[in-house]
């Protein structure tokens, strides 16, 4: 048994914490002062092209990739503790062009994608030149039960034709962006698991319009934004198609486990820096004589946030090395469980800080808190809601008693 | 026994659903329209004023005060209910000219305020002429513990002398707002109960700033807001002191028990917005071939949602009967419990309802379940958090031990 | 609103109050110690039948009938209390003659038994010399849903026969038990809520065998106990079967309600003991310097078992007063809504009192608590489990949105 | 990282898996059987002296202690896998010679013994023959904070002498236990840490008298039990006072960690047994025509305790990984976190199982349930409470704030 990082991981690991430390931190305050003060908040800063550059100058790019090829060689074990480390700031991602959906989209072509697509995108959006967006989710229908899917993706002859409306688009409002992967249903007859097409669609495509950016607790997460997205008859050579018609959940499927462990490492990211504030604050402000880290349940709060922190650290870090050892088909459960577990961790701490920082710990202006519960709380239904990720543990639990 | 409201408050609880039915929520989403659109949302739109002078006509106005002199002559108890109706639209209450903290600033004025206080800004107050806030919680402090405040209100010969930074001032960006009540330090060596003075104060004055109005969760309350205000050498003669100096607590605890019943019947009035919301949405979407209201654990979710409102509103409404009966010392423990109860109640019933509107459920534009959320979060901070509550109703428990 | 007894109801409540105290409580260590001390705990001592005399003297009998014929013309709201304070000893029901099932059973007679019936048990049960059981749950099916019923009571020419096994049938093993209700399916092809029928069986008939008495976290709850018993070709007349064929769930549900008020006031009772025990433990031990009451989250355990109870008690008051004025279907949700709520409240706090009880909590020689524990756990079992009920309030409150 | 038992580890779990198979497991019920026959349960049946024969000739012995010499050379890692295996029959410890307080003791012994105590005791403790208690909380004080003790141990010249009363000696019914160690204040002046000592006690000792076996929720686990223990002036030699006076705290920290690994992985096996019956349970029961495995929140019942269980076990693993890695000041807290999570989360799954076996759940007769939820409950608060090693996460969290 061993819990450590391996040589190269840590190496990484060191110093992605000395660029966050470094280069990040220090520019985050006046980077959102300065996206504030903007009309037009949908813009990426200089600061970001310039961070950009010197993380990619430094080898700390693309480090999700587990081949060396792509990426740096780093398994998802020891991604997993680098991505918990950008966690820690909404910006760090992007800035070593490991934001999702790219991520996840970029696996997908490289895993399923035709040489021409390969080709045609992915030099570009490994660059960090392009943006792409992920556009599964729907207005109409519960989500949770991916069946009601409504969109479609229709082949006509030699032609792909798209139509359906989409929403929470992450990353469509960034000016970058240029490419999203489409989710539809082609053949209603086929094997349930087989109905429905990923489509590689460009955003300037006729008939494809962004409705309207949604905010999440009022927030629109300016540059990247979600976005409510509708496809009109939007029509694509075949070849579009990513591996082909009917592959939409084959693709899903292996795209998805180390994009859960991505998202929920920078979640636990997320919590760590969550509790230091909760700490920080409870240490700092006295009632009755006392710090208030001493008074009442407080105590409890800390210790509580500790433990499932580190338990949930744990469950992710063992579901990425199930990844590397075994594939997804041998972390099926895990890769569920991390789901259900971490977002719902991280918006009970972030609650708890804001108890514990009173008034100041609903204002936006005063702390990161209210921008830290939206994350969390709009986690716990990205992706799939907690509900799905349960089911998914319970159904494989009980399938180890079937016969 | 007997759980029904009097005859009388039947009446005006009839009249006052029946004036939300028909002139309030049907307005509602034109009404915030028109002030999203605003440059300036810090305006009192003619819709509210056309619909204050309806409720005044109709008598249903000022209906909090337990007196027929200047209300109805309702008991507590028959109000709650009527408040719990308010609670159910974020605008009713300042068109009822129920709104907090006019309402405890009336009575304040009415209980301790010298006639020429009365005489000067009574009227004006119950007209709905004239809006008041009540500047108490400060930013530098935990304001769990009361005797943290560090605002002074000095005397000075013929003259009270205010200094401090008071935040969270509700009501103050309101464009009808005049008059605060200031709380400050005024003799520290006096016993700890007889230390503090409240101070009728006229926005006015030379040396009241407001600093910046807070967000909560990225909102404003418009046209209402939560102000921070500076107060800077800000010199008024001795008689706005009310009541004299040093009576400040006394006339916090006065202000104290009908305020909280009011704040938390409110608070169930939301709550049954919120199921009645959770509910809708439930029922009318599809997984898996049922509609989700009867998916997994979701019967739980509504029947325990249910089952809090109940139990809550219950315990609000003794709370406010023991009022009627025994006065604010016969209702110590349960004003305190309502208080640790209901907004965390609330908060969990907005946090399902979240979940199973999905993604809409987190976009304000989509529904107004996170202005619920908001609004519930901050409530648990508001008039002080639920430690501070919990902690009086075990102290009060305790002491019924001790010879 | 008026949230007090009434007066007749005060004054039995003062009475039986007194009569806890002076006579039931003294003599209680005692009891237990004699009963332990018996090779045979299947016997009703003296001292029981003493006080049972007792309070038949003082009028203090059969409290629980609403009517003045048979009892003491109390209302539902006002004998609820009165069941509260007989629940801070289990050997109080009886003492009173009010103890389930034969309070139900006793009910059962009245409004649906036939002259014959009535005249041949209610006076032996009345006079508390005849004790009966209540025949209903299967080992074999899962009880949350009636519809799994097993046993039989078919009905052959002028007889009705009975087969099956039923188990915790509560109250089988006391030596006066010598009538019991059993229910059966009678026609699986009628209407699903006309197949069952209630049978009046005396246990002295042939085919009827208690398999065992079964324990409860160990405890057999002598002299009372849980039995499980076969039935086997069970002949009896026809008229044994109460009201007629097929309307076992007609009586049942007239059964219900008043039932589980009692259950329920009596498990207030005992949570408001259980909480009486926590805080006197909790005041009496000290750790780092202070009484463990004030210890870190020990305030609010005690505040939150507080809110809980009267939030719990109101609720079941609520219900017993929709029962005295609209009858059981105007009490439907409630009627389910306390057997949801109460038992598992009461678990809750029993378990923090046994872990600030420490070593001493988990010892049935030291405190009542394990014993109360067992009785909390079994009650979120009996008359159905905690799930089933907050199904029916789930499904109740989804009815409102029916059109 | 790596998250696999080492190669030996294996070896040994596979083989202590096969024997519980083949061994244990098949004879369980006969054993409890034939002890619940016995009029005197204090005594060892032929069948576990066997097992232990066989047990010991397979190699299966000791292993819990890390080295060669005295066991098999497993990491602490490894043996917290096969710990939990033992977890899983509440008979397997005492077989593998490696059941608790016995582990402890003879570590201590080990470190801290000196080479006539070593002599005297090891070799019979080490070969199954002798058995031994642990004697540290008393009935008298709130044991949470260790400086409340009042045994005393003080020495006079060449002896030390006893004084005291201690309770929850576990193993002290035990026909085979001999000896104990003893913990009292020898010098109330000292530093704090310095207070107390251990002494090494022989049963048989004049002044020594189990006063009673404490019953847990009515069973007193025999034939090991739980004893109430008076010491009246023992007198014994100053040599029996492990590695001198006042190294009681140091005696007991170098103890700690191993001891709850071992406590906490049992306690795991534990509940992955209780969540195989709830599953099972689930699975052939059925209503509503559907097993209740599928029914309400049921699935989300068994997925909420499969991540649980997960999470606990891989927190479990970490600290036995960091003990063998870094020591116990490497694991401080981490040994406080898996004594505060681990019980508590397997209280919760009985608790949950009872629920889902309906009315058997609660009856000790039909399933082990009740007896599973006894030793969750015990362990919440054996070797201190939930709350203790809560405030030690706290205290070591706060740690890193301080400067």
């Amino acid at each position: 048994m061993d819990f450590t990082i391996s040589t190269k991981g840590q190496d990484y690991l060191d110093r992605v914490k000395a660029f966050m430390k470094d280069e990040i931190f220090p520019v985050e305050d006046a980077y959102y002062k300065e996206l504030a003060a903007r009309d037009n908040r949908w813009v990426v800063l200089p600061i970001i092209r310039e961070l950009k550059e010197k993380a990619k100058a430094q080898g700390l790019w693309n480090m999700f990739f587990p081949d060396e090829t792509h990426g740096c060689g780093l398994l998802n074990s020891d991604y997993a503790l680098i991505a918990e480390e950008t966690g820690r700031s909404f910006i760090a991602p992007e800035i070593f062009n490991c934001n999702a959906p790219d991520t996840g989209n970029m696996e997908v072509l490289i895993h399923f994608g035709s040489d021409a697509q390969k080709a045609e995108w992915l030099p570009r959006l490994m660059s960090g030149e392009v943006r792409s967006a992920f556009c599964m989710t729907e207005p109409g229908v519960a989500s949770s039960d991916a069946t009601n899917m409504a969109a479609t993706a229709v082949v006509e002859g030699d032609e792909v034709v798209l139509n359906g409306r989409k929403w929470w688009s992450t990353g469509i409002g960034h000016p970058d962006c240029q490419v999203a992967i489409f989710m539809g249903l082609t053949d209603g007859d086929a094997h349930k698991h087989r109905q429905h097409s990923m489509v590689l669609v460009p955003l300037d495509t006729p008939g494809i319009k962004v409705e309207r950016m949604l905010p999440v607790f009022g927030a629109y997460d300016e540059p990247y934004g979600h976005g409510e997205v509708s496809f009109t008859d939007v029509r694509l050579p075949k070849s579009a198609i990513i591996a082909g018609p009917g592959r939409g959940f084959e693709i899903a499927q292996g795209r998805l486990g180390p994009g859960r462990v991505h998202h929920c490492m920078r979640a636990i990211g997320a919590a760590e820096r969550t509790l230091e504030l909760l700490i920080r604050r409870a240490i700092s402000r006295e009632a009755f004589g006392r710090p208030i880290a001493k008074l009442g349940g407080n105590p409890d709060i800390i210790a509580n946030a500790r433990m499932s922190i580190e338990q949930a650290r744990l469950l992710t870090l063992k579901c990425a090395w199930l990844l590397d050892t075994k594939g997804i088909m041998g972390a099926l459960s895990e890769v569920s469980m991390i789901k259900a577990v971490i977002p719902q961790m991280l918006q009970a701490i972030v609650d708890q800080a804001i108890q514990i920082h009173g008034g100041g710990g609903v204002s936006d202006e005063d702390f990161p808190l209210t921008g830290l519960f939206a994350y969390a709380r709009a986690l716990r239904l990205a992706d799939g809601p907690d509900e799905v990720h349960r089911a998914m543990v319970a159904r494989l639990e009980l399938k180890k008693y079937a016969k």
